[in-house]
Parts: C-alpha cells; structure tokens; sequence
C-alpha cells in the first residue's frame, strides 16, 4: 500500500453525518493509529524544513493537534485560532463562512508579531471558509503566510482554490470526492 | 533563569478573568514561544520514554495542543476527549465537575483497546474535575492509564491530590499558588 493510500485508509468515513447525504472523514482514527499519525505529521513537516518558520497557527480544535506536533517538530511556537469568547487576552475577531451556516473566531493581538513566517494549519480543508477567515485574521496581524497545510482535501468543495487565490500555498495529503 | 523560571515567566496572568478575584494563567503566551514551548514538551515527555505508551489522551481544546506534540515525539496514537456532541462515531459519555459549574465530556467507544497504555494530558490541573472525568472514561475503556501530565499545577485547588487518590501519577511542570 503507498504512503497516501495508508493514510486514506486509517481515515473513517461515517455516512449521513452530520446530515443525510454528507460523508464525514473522520480523522479520529488516524490520529489514533500511531505509524498514521506519525507519517501524516513527518509528512507534512517535510517541506517546510529550513525555512525559518515562526509560528504554526492551528484552527481550534483539531488543527490544535497537529499544529501542537507540526510546531514541535518545526521548532516554531504555537498560536492558537479559536471560536469566539474562548481566548482570555485582547483579540482580534473575523466573521467566516461555514458549509452550514456562519460563525466568529478569535485571535490575540500579540499572536504574531508583523513579518513573521506563519503556516496554518486544520485536519480538513472543505469549502475553505475557515481557513480564509484565519489567513485574513493572521495578515491583519502583519502575519507572512508561508502555506497552509492539512491531512484531508475536499477538492469538490473548492477550499484550496479559494485560497489559492488569496496567495496562499496549499499543501495537503488525500483527498476525498464529494463532501 | 532556571528552567523551571523560564516557563513560568512565559506564562501570562491575566487578574480578575474569567470574574474578579481570580487570576487566570493564560499558556498561549508559553505555547506562542517557540524556545518555551519546546522546552515543554521535551520536559514532559522525557520521563515517558521507553515506557511503551501506546496513546495520549488530550482533554479539549488546549491539551490538544501538548497532547498532538506529546504523541508525535512518543510514537504513540492521538485521542481526543471532547464536550458533548463533537465526536461523529459512537461515544461514551461522562458528567464532570467544573470550577464554576458542570458539562459532559465523550470519547469514542474504540479510541482505547482494553490494556493499552495511556498518558492523559491538559494544559492545566486545578480542581482536577475534567481530569477526573477524563480518568474514569479511560477507563471505562479498559486503558492502563500510566500518567497524567500538565504544564501548570494549581496545587491549593486540589486536583493533583484528587487524581492521586484515583492512582494516577501527576507530573506537573510549574505552579502557581491560589486560583
């Protein structure tokens, strides 16, 4: 089995979820399946060696637990993306789109410090609306967004060519048809 | 500096949050530091090597953090305990003990084979209400739990004590005294 097909199959597909007709990709089971994990971390670290990158930036809450082992391995600090009234000093917050409705997330202002090299990062990236809300909340800070990465690509939902067309890198490990 | 020092002066404190009289002890500022951060997780694993662990155990959302970091480096699998209704597979569910109230936490049924070795982490322990409930899960589970591990101990609020008390080995790697 190649490296991408073991990591498609450590993920569990779960029909109907979280409504008729969508497949979740549960990403669960990967990061519970110690050689997966390991790989789709090493993996995504891989490019981004050398390149004197800051700070991982992680959408909450599973790009916390990635971006908690990408950060490690890349010797970079930790910025956490939250959900609104989640984050105890001065933020900066940013409306986004979900596939289902919209929301607010958070920064702190003293996040990143302008010009420095960030990569963010989630498990999943679907129609791309959160991940285009964290790159505008990270360049209001004067952020350098470096690439964004995740284990799982929607392509059919259009989320990497969103960013794409922010200026954003998108890098990302298996993709699944559909939703 | 002392090492122990370093982390300490990493963390924030932030008077009269989440309500006056209390002082919260804000790890964004520590995770966002990339010598601190990784200083750490190094602290906190180091102790684990060799052992055999099979999973890390992070409690939603900021041990998510430490909790991807800490498997990564381990070779061990990633589990997330999360709040209710977050987990798409079948769940076993917990009701626990907060600071200023009560929720319920779940983990899927199949994050844990009967017999596996795990280490449970969270940013913080201070009542140790989350860490409880996250123990019983566990275990309930089947799951060997060989450690629980945090960056921040609160030790006038009790909770290294009351997971002692449960059997749970505590390592902490700062304290701060009162809330």
């Amino acid at each position: 089995m190649s490296s991408k097909n073991a990591l498609s199959a450590a993920i569990r597909s779960i029909p109907d979820y979280p409504k008729p007709g969508i497949i979740f990709r549960d990403i669960t089971t990967l990061l519970g399946d110690a050689v997966a994990f390991g790989q789709a971390v090493d993996e995504l670290v891989a490019p981004y060696a050398g390149l004197g990158v800051d700070k991982i930036a992680g959408i909450e809450a599973r790009g916390f637990i990635l971006g908690g082992a990408l950060a490690h391995q890349l010797k970079a600090g930790f910025v956490p993306i939250r959900k609104k009234g989640k984050l105890p000093h001065q933020t900066v917050r940013m409306a986004y789109s979900l596939e289902y409705g919209t929301d607010e997330m958070e920064i702190h202002v003293d996040a990143v410090k302008a010009g420095e090299k960030v990569i963010l990062t989630d498990d999943l990236i679907a129609t791309g609306g959160t991940a285009e809300g964290a790159v505008k909340l990270l360049r209001q800070l004067g952020a350098e967004i470096v690439s964004a990465c995740f284990v799982i690509d929607l392509p059919d939902l259009g989320g990497r060519r969103r960013l794409e067309e922010l200026g954003v890198e998108v890098r990302t490990l298996v993709e699944f048809s559909g939703h």
